[in-house]
């Protein structure tokens, strides 16, 4: 075994999905419980404004900007109190995500209410940004869901700048949730072919990579071999783990990995999927340039991690 | 860039790791309301028991027994209506996990309440057996911070075999969880050292990787090196994942990787360790296989994954 392989840092396979920009200073190990104090009373404070899913993005010309400082936050009816830290910029600007109570029908004309897909499927922001956001919508949906005990049902109380919980009846804890997913695209090394299959719930014509959650005390590999057999009878062997990626609908890890499929006979999980079927790269190839929601097959968009799976096995020498 | 490496299935290092054993059916798309009523009425059903991070084993000589008959539980008070179904094991005996309300103080002489981790240390299971037991502890230990909804704090009614629950009010639909960690071996590849910490919890002379939980937002190497930086000033380029293990203390998934250190100078985040130094090859070797809990430097014991992470590297070639 060698412990690396020639891939050097800047071509890291996660660097280059949506979500995976974020470059704030997160300061982990020093959050504390007046953190969220101390960055909404500094000027350089710039917020995120989130609701239901949403990001808040005020229009400037062609251009959309998703933040807004303390005057600016002030007209979106924003809920302080939840607040959450999400770390500093360069030039030490906190940056925090805010839940905003607005009636989304009557939104000034500057300012524009898009769902986290759309804002990464439109490219409305810059990776960086997107990367932040990743991070704020990802802990207002934790948080959201996290609003009182699971243990006793008491109301819980944010701290460490948002990053905690806390239920001041039972004294639990509650720390950010992530949900790791396997995503896996097999192959058939000896017919030189992918797995793809499709949820009804696509847009017509495109195919992805299987994937499903990781079960509790599963590795990962085991993760993949359970869902591809489950959702289409494919038994897989080698498992190898290829990128990861942020996904904030709501608070996920894919994990993207290949693995070499040790027989071919589909037998689909209709409850899942409603096709899939073996690609040869000519197809995938085809597939992955006609990226368009439309007519004919298509796979999904840039930045998406299933499109670095196909695309880098296309690229692959084996 | 090629798909596979050299390593054949049989040789996978995730599945040489304690905790990964787990060979269930877990038949995770049949799983509905009445999956666990079914078990229960099986004959063959057979029940892990487990108590505020403890499982019940029973002493048969000197074995122990952690499956117990529909008949065997009765005597342990189980909560039946809080047992979640794990899976099928090849002969068909559908395999639950029940919490148990006991005096632990009085347990007849044949039963044993005996913690996860030292299930695992002293051996006292085989390993397909210690991976089911990771799921069901995994699975419990989250439905027991679950009992009420974090959005409204309603009392949640388990479902799908107690592997979802849902809200009577808010309808608020809750899944398990599982917590990424990402725990790393810091590789200073030209003076051939590797980076070792040792928290203050430690037993005396144990040093063992860096590791700390994913953030939301982020991908699996830029944790590797936010957690490097944080813990140790350490920078690291590139970053190889190579094994994963559940740990049911109380629901992560142990995320390995090998990280290229590209600076030398340490710098201890005191809050979290009491020492941090690199160490040679010779060195880690030596604290490998004097792997006791006693006097001089040790790493944690085999089936660990820090363990393998280290031992993989003094086996690798560069």
């Amino acid at each position: 075994m060698t412990i690396f392989d020639a891939n050097g840092h800047g071509h890291e396979p996660s660097s280059r999905v949506a979500f995976a920009g974020n470059r704030l200073d997160r300061r982990s190990e020093q959050r504390h419980d007046d953190s969220l104090t101390e960055a909404l009373a500094s000027p350089k404070m710039r917020a995120f404004a989130m609701q239901g899913g949403r990001a808040l993005l005020k229009k400037q010309g062609e251009e959309f900007a998703p933040l807004h400082s303390a005057e600016e936050l002030d007209h979106l009816k924003p809920d302080l109190e939840n607040a959450i830290l999400l770390g500093f910029s360069d030039d030490e600007s906190p940056r925090i995500a805010v839940p905003v109570h607005l009636d989304l029908e009557t939104l000034p004309d500057n300012i524009k209410a898009v769902d986290h897909r759309s804002i990464y499927m439109q490219g409305l922001l810059k990776d960086s940004l997107l990367g932040e956001l990743a991070q704020g919508a990802s802990l207002l949906a934790w948080a959201s869901s996290h609003r009182h005990c699971g243990r006793c049902g008491e109301k819980t109380i944010a701290r460490s700048g948002g990053y905690r919980r806390e239920c001041p009846a039972c004294k639990q804890q509650l720390f950010p949730r992530t949900d790791p997913v396997v995503i896996m695209l097999s192959i058939d090394l000896e017919n030189d072919r992918c797995l793809l299959g499709r949820s009804p719930h696509f847009p017509q014509g495109m195919y992805s990579c299987l994937a499903g959650f990781l079960e509790p005390g599963e590795t990962m590999e085991d993760a993949v071999r359970r869902e591809t057999l489950e959702e289409s009878a494919i038994r897989v062997g080698r498992v190898r783990y290829h990128a990861s990626q942020p996904w904030p609908m709501p608070h996920t890890l894919m994990i993207g990995c290949y693995c070499e499929a040790t027989s071919t006979d589909i037998k689909i999980d209709t409850n899942e999927l409603e096709d899939c079927r073996w690609f040869t790269r000519p197809e995938a190839e085809a597939m992955l340039n006609r990226n368009v929601w439309g007519n004919g097959h298509s796979t999904p968009p840039p930045g998406a991690i299933a499109h670095h799976l196909i695309r880098d096995w296309l690229e692959s020498t084996d």
